[in-house]
């Protein structure tokens, strides 16, 4: 069952699975070496780092592991700095901040494409083993930077014409990306609600039609999802909202607590936390901008303005003012050390496998 | 791996794969048999047939086959007739009548309970092995004169409640919809915006949650599908697309092609051809009517102003005022003869399974 695939020698990785690389604090460097030492591929996600930050947390990683690991980052775009929307958006946040006591904030947003280039630098100076991206394709100059240096470059897409996409730029594989998944949408070819497709419906077409290995995302949890998306072609699976609530998380106590109890049809898509739509535990804040989305910022002016709301709320225990990302799993999800639950996950699939054979 | 298990014992099939009784023509009483006659469970969507029309279709299945087969029905619910919706609605299309020669529609909707009870007497008497549901929970009555003739009866489910809610009522099997499929959504305790999970993350949550054997639904086109679903925890498969483009299937010609022509991210949602929603290949009718779907009036009403419409459009060639249920996997459709399809997902499970044995 184990033996190497196109993605686990590439990766240098005993079980095709990744944790994916959460930008806001989940994927602590205690994380990312849990998931790496189990021998899958553990992924900080440096979206929202300075170039600093993604440096140190890199140092540290490697003094908890001397196994693979990723680095993901957010592909730069070009957005729109409306002061009419700036102004829309606060007159919204406006009761919210007043709740929990916060002035209007002051934001300077500034172009990121600087620190994602620091970034990459500092990727290719610390020979990190891979690096994966959401919300599009970098420049060929970056991606043969790290093509240059034998890194390993992942890509993300929620439909098969994305997919081909990055095939075409020279990814050496891609994640597809399901309607299930928690956090961001990766859709960046379609409109966001053009790229809903199930991870059942997916993964087979996407597999059929690129050439390079396909990972799967979206609804898996434990060991069933994780044979399942291997059955349907997939060559690796990537989890991210199993491994928000293991222990080496770095994720809200409240976030995991909130994750742990709730169904699988309590989450929704906003893209009022940061501009972009993501999947999290519907909450107050997420119902208080419900149909107003098309008035706010464009990513990252909007996570900007709300960025002082997410942390004072977490700082006074309410959890109805915080983004909780979370897949449609999360009755699957548990709280254990990561490194136990990728084993956990290896027996489950051997003894699925077994049961299927009988 | 096809050992009898909890569902084929009780359905008297040999291989777990159920094909949707989708109402509105695909459903032959020669794909029924096609499918029952190579071990799977055809099913006639009687869903909006006559209680005539059911009764001759089954007597021809019955001339078909000898193996088991069932029937698929719409469980009646109270519905509002509101003349000004009817009215709203009758301008919307008042456009699309013109250009396909149509005048007003007289329209006298009648309350379908008796239909329905008519017809649950025909399955008894008839002996119909299998009787499945959509659109909630039939009265205790009707489930137990079907139980106690040692009729199969399969309720349909897009949340783990309810799944339970099914279990709780007597069904001996539940179907889980994910967000995935085609046609229309079979979701009835919770608004159908709140059944949307994807079948990657709906089956083992509901397989966990509930005794009775889980069937999966969504986006289950090949062999891939279907060994990925039982991997998940369901005992069994139903696919809709996948027959709908079947030699023996009475979709419309064009409804067949579309499909086979479309991409995975073609399909969207929308009430406006029946009054529920479903999902089919997007085209111009979906377009004119999306963001109206509150003006029009309930199902079935609108299903009945539409009717002549998509008749017409069929008649003469116009796809884009027709209906063409499709779930998320089109590129996985074939044109093939149903029988050889059931054989082909049979040899594509156990060519998968010793392949992951490696």
């Amino acid at each position: 069952m184990w033996q190497q695939n196109e993605i686990s020698k590439r990766l240098k990785i005993n079980y095709p699975i990744i944790q994916a690389g959460m930008a806001g604090g989940p994927t602590t460097p205690q994380l990312v070496s849990a998931v790496s030492n189990a021998g899958g591929l553990g992924t900080l996600g440096a979206g929202y780092m300075t170039p600093e930050q993604t440096r140190s947390a890199i140092e540290e990683i490697r003094r908890l592991t001397g196994h693979s690991f990723g680095v993901n980052l957010f592909v730069p775009e070009a957005f729109e700095w409306d002061e009419g929307k700036v102004e829309a958006s606060n007159r919204l946040l406006r009761p919210v901040r007043e709740k929990l006591n916060l002035d209007n904030p002051s934001v300077s947003s500034k172009p990121s494409s600087e620190t994602f280039l620091k970034q990459i630098e500092i990727i290719v100076q610390t020979g990190v083993p891979a690096c994966t991206f959401t919300f599009g394709i970098p420049d060929k100059r970056v991606i043969d930077r790290l093509k240059d240096r034998h890194i390993a470059v992942i890509g993300t897409a929620t439909t098969v014409e994305e997919a081909i996409l990055n095939e075409t730029a020279g990814m050496d594989m891609v994640v597809v990306q399901g309607s299930e998944a928690g956090g961001h949408r990766g859709s960046f070819a379609v409109p966001y609600e053009q790229g809903m497709i199930g991870t059942m419906a997916l993964v087979p077409q996407a597999a059929d039609q690129v050439h390079i290995p396909v990972i799967a995302a979206g609804g898996i949890m434990d060991g069933r999802g994780v044979l399942a998306a291997l059955v349907l072609g997939a060559e690796a699976v990537q989890m991210g909202t199993a491994f928000v609530t293991c222990e080496e998380s770095g994720a809200d106590e409240r976030h995991k607590e909130m994750i742990l109890k709730s169904a699988e049809n309590e989450t929704a898509i906003t893209s009022a936390f940061s501009g972009k739509p993501a999947r999290g535990i519907r909450n107050a804040f997420i119902d208080l901008m419900e149909g107003k989305e098309k008035l706010l910022p464009d990513y990252p002016v909007q996570n900007a303005l709300t960025k002082d709301i997410r942390a004072a709320a977490g700082k006074v225990n309410r959890p109805e003012w915080m983004s909780m990302w979370s897949g449609q799993g999360p009755r699957l999800s548990r709280r254990m050390p990561a490194g136990a639950k990728v084993r956990e996950i290896v027996s489950e699939v051997e003894h699925h496998l077994e049961m299927m054979m009988k």
